[in-house]
């Protein structure tokens, strides 16, 4: 058997112990798991009624096209059903981004400490990452403006960025949007959109009219809660989002995941009030950290990245002992912890467990 | 914007009309649907009682390697939990292989009329699809043995066929995988596998430990019932289930997925039932086809291929005037219609909405 040659090498995900082992092998009876940005409020009430009435047409294939939730998310951001394609998770969308537009020799560029599948999917497809440093934890647009070139085909900006949090100003992904070539696609990720409160934070889905080579990703599966459901979506011209679904297998979202999304959107009430707790954990954090004396970058997302000032694996370690699970391993930031904010009594919890290993 | 040059011109997926459209459009009480060969039987009832279980866990990423159901389905097929991948859908393993495999240039070889996913993948890789003629609607290994040459990649043989429902014969499997060179990856597409009585029917999975080219894929969507939750599966030797591994994104099928799928493995009752009354089910159809004086191909899975004697989109509109939807456009049968197997009081249907446009 012969595979592509550039994907020999490449890691395999290696899953995660599933919580119950984690209790088990270190004798906890609670283990709080802040590592996956998961929303630690559930999804919305209205979800539940949902599933429950479509376990009726479980033997049935879904919509392929999703032709419900379109109509539904077209409206919400004011755009049009064929500017709209769904995945399995935004992550799928990535994939398809690349699997459309990538040929060996290729290039993209992205930041040098950010989302990890923007790099798998060019490495998959044989195209070079050009992976430009973070300033201070955020995107370096100028940066990554002058690393673009002739082979260039996509630029990757998470915003706000995972793992560290941070936004870029609107005025400054406008001003790069005003200079990148127009050939080049600018993927702009927004998993974490529905999070952020500062007002310099641009919405990047209206931008679309302006920025023709623009594709703005969103998801479910972070403030709706429902990443157990797997679906994610892309928006675009229609023609760029018409090259995407070229490569889409037709059932890629399920009927679960499709009425779950539409319920979700349905109840921004629910949204408003993650959002607000959201923000009430991060002021706690920030709080917290200020009078243990840790630096963090401004977290905008649900997570917060913190400066352990040790190495993070250990911290890792320690923190699990405790029953608390972070993220850790960040080979730009090998000190720093990524935390998600979680409900205030495992934020209070988190902030125990890391004061108590840091005075051991 | 720079897609890869030979994506450009493929075909995009054009959904379905909602039945409720159907039924609005052709005033009709009740639409019956043969098109997707889903089981009209449902699931497994013990099903249920674990997806609501699970709603608790909606907001929670799903286990990335699918630990616990590729455990029971090791144990269920004989073979190690990593020889297993699953997917969104076995389509979606289909597309995984395809881009674990194909660069530009390289070829496969496939039956000219078999399911669409092979060549679709094989077009976005940019590579070559050699499709051998089915002799009387059956796999031609011995023509597709010598279509294969210096730049074939993979042979896809899907068994039984969709759309002619055909098997191949367990001698002639053997034959041909004892022949085609062991640097081809054969993929041997057993969607339909449980429904198949015929003892010259070969299980893949157990050829598995001779052949190391092989990969068997097998799917939840069809006699298990789950089509609404896309997952799938794939059974190989595991240096090529982790060279698919490699371009899979982790979180590519959903909790409810994973556990329904376990739950409904562990139901082979319900299968059992679902195999016979499919048996009586083609039993049936075939009296009655005999009885009209329609040819059909032998049918192995949960469909039957009919020769309906006029142009088959005619049909496919006569007969969703009756209110019965079905498959036609097949471009090497231009003359056949693909019904799928239903309850039996649907399979009278049918039958007598096929009579009723054959005798106009």
């Amino acid at each position: 058997m012969l595979p592509k040659p550039h994907i020999v090498n490449l890691p395999v995900y290696q899953p995660g112990k599933p919580i119950e082992d984690v209790k088990r092998e270190l004798g906890l009876s609670e283990v709080i798991k802040l590592a996956s940005n998961e929303n630690p409020f559930g999804c919305s009430p209205r979800v539940q009624a949902v599933l429950e009435e479509e376990i009726a047409n479980i033997s049935l294939y879904p919509d392929g096209s999703a032709v419900e939730l379109a109509g539904a998310l077209a409206e919400y951001h004011h755009v049009n059903s064929d500017q709209i394609i769904f995945g399995c998770g935004s992550d799928e969308i990535i994939a398809l981004i690349a699997r459309a537009f990538f040929l060996p020799g290729d290039e993209s560029v992205m930041a040098d400490q950010t989302f990890s599948v923007y790099k798998s999917n060019a490495d998959i497809e044989g195209a070079k990452s050009i992976e430009v440093p973070l300033k201070d934890g955020v995107h370096d647009l100028e940066g990554m403006l002058q690393a673009v070139g002739p082979k260039t085909k996509i630029v990757w900006i998470c915003n706000p960025n995972n793992p560290t949090g941070t936004i870029v100003q609107d005025s400054e992904l406008t001003s790069f949007l005003d200079r990148v070539p127009e050939q080049v696609l600018v993927v702009l990720d927004e998993a974490y959109a529905e999070y952020v409160a500062d007002p310099a934070y641009s919405n990047g889905i209206s931008m679309l009219e302006k920025y023709p080579n623009l594709v703005v990703l969103r998801t479910f599966s972070k403030i709706y809660g429902l990443a157990s459901l797997r679906i994610g979506y892309g928006v675009g011209q229609p023609d760029v989002i018409k090259l995407i679904n070229q490569v889409r297998e037709p059932f890629n979202t399920s009927r679960f995941a499709q009425v779950a999304a539409k319920a979700s959107l349905a109840d921004q009430e629910f949204v408003a009030v993650c959002k607000a707790r959201n923000l009430e954990g991060i002021r706690y954090l920030n709080e917290q950290l200020d009078r243990l004396g840790l630096e963090y970058f401004p977290a905008h997302g649900n997570f917060i990245m913190v400066n352990v000032k040790t190495k993070a694996t250990e911290m890792f370690q320690s923190l699990l002992r405790l029953g608390i699970i972070v993220r850790a391993g960040f080979p730009v930031y090998p000190d720093h912890i990524r935390v998600t904010v979680g409900s205030a009594e495992q934020n209070a919890k988190f902030i125990s467990a890391l004061e108590q290993v840091l005075l051991k």
